[in-house]
């Protein structure tokens, strides 16, 4: 149970550190200084948020890793968040409706972990939810006035959503932990969350004039390892200040 | 007065922003979480105070400018903010020691404009120092850490004293602008400020056994479009997304 457990918290850190991470490659790059400000501010969220979650998830493996060390010294292929939140930031259009995906996903799993019977998991998931309601807010906003605005700004949104659409079903594949994690009151249904995941985006993506693909969601592996070489380049980069000074006392 | 107050405005603003701009590369980067975030926060912070002294700087200057054309639309030769903030961000200890100098300047010019005779500076300098104290206490602590802590964080934290000095000089260096806006209530009295960022500065450098060079603070121009090298090029990256889609919905 506690290697389920360990393996449990570690996705929620991941999806969380490695998207916030995707999203604060915009600080100071934006069109808008408010919008900069804004999407900063969802990214130190996640990133706050993953902190938490490799914390307790040092704690329950029990070999002293920190959430530093958790961070800064493992390799791709001991990351263990799904592969959409990986993908380069691309186009503003992009970044806005992988986050709209994701945060629809998050809002759904954080309503559930916020009653978990791992209080601690449960209070991070409270705080986390009133976060993720925000973010809904905005990145809905944003995946609208794209749609529905101009030519140039519907085309983009499209492209993204034809480009992600695939990336998505990964959210909602339960393997053993996922169910041992629900079954001890501890985790979230995220087969269940799919449906209503689903209501939500395709609703917004219509009122935006965007028409979801066909293709079947079919990328997958992020949670046992496998993941876009985009990962690499990124973890490259977020790790080396730490890994040049490992142990530094700063 | 009113080209007097959009220039004082306008220095209030780069200050920051670029400050900010500079804070915000770290996203990310850093080696610890919590600090990451912690950096990432008082970036935001800047950029916020920056967004508003710029807003009110486009209205002050009444040619419809808004604070996003005065941010993304100027060349480096147009920025009003001093030196010492464009340099770039260097290591850690670097960042650190430039941001604990402009932390406490900030602070104290803050705490006056909180009583300006302009409401809207006023009400966004009462906000900003609440922000300045948590940042001079956060920087403050850093400093002593570095500075009285391993050799090599000692040795970091003093080349970057040793490298930054001369460039602190330029906050203090009031010229027509200041004197006006300080005649008419409006700005804050920087001469009268320079002594006591001394005393504080000073206080802290001694405790973190740190020894604050002898060369005089000679680099300034910033005030009158004269910059290092750098900025342009923090400018370039920053300003690109604005550029490429000028007058763009989004």
């Amino acid at each position: 149970m506690s290697d389920n457990l360990f393996q449990y918290l570690l996705r929620l850190g991941d999806d969380r550190l490695v998207l916030g991470h995707r999203l604060s490659e915009w600080c100071g790059h934006g069109p808008i200084l408010e919008e900069d400000i804004a999407l900063a501010n969802i990214a130190l969220d996640l990133i706050g948020q993953a902190n938490l979650y490799l914390r307790i998830a040092g704690e329950t493996e029990g070999k002293g890793r920190s959430e530093d060390d958790l961070a800064y010294f493992r390799e791709a292929i001991d990351y263990r968040n799904v592969q959409i939140v990986e993908l380069p930031r691309g186009d503003y259009a992009f970044t806005i409706v992988r986050q709209f995906c994701f945060d629809v996903f998050n809002y759904h799993v954080l309503e559930q972990l916020q009653s978990s019977k791992h209080a601690e998991l449960a209070g991070i998931a409270a705080k986390g939810f009133k976060e993720a309601r925000y973010h809904v807010r905005h990145s809905s906003e944003w995946v609208l006035r794209f749609g529905d605005g101009t030519e140039e700004s519907h085309t983009r949104a499209q492209n993204a959503l034809n480009e992600l659409w695939r990336f998505t079903g990964e959210m909602f594949e339960a393997d053993n932990v996922d169910r041992a994690m629900l079954a001890d009151g501890i985790g979230a249904d995220i087969e269940g969350i799919k449906p209503k995941w689903e209501a939500v985006v395709k609703d917004v993506f219509s009122r935006a004039t965007l028409s979801v693909p066909n293709d079947p969601p079919a990328m997958t592996g992020g949670r046992r390892g496998r993941h876009t070489e985009s990962l690499g380049h990124m973890l490259s980069e977020m790790q080396i200040v730490a890994r040049s000074h490992p142990g530094a006392e700063w």
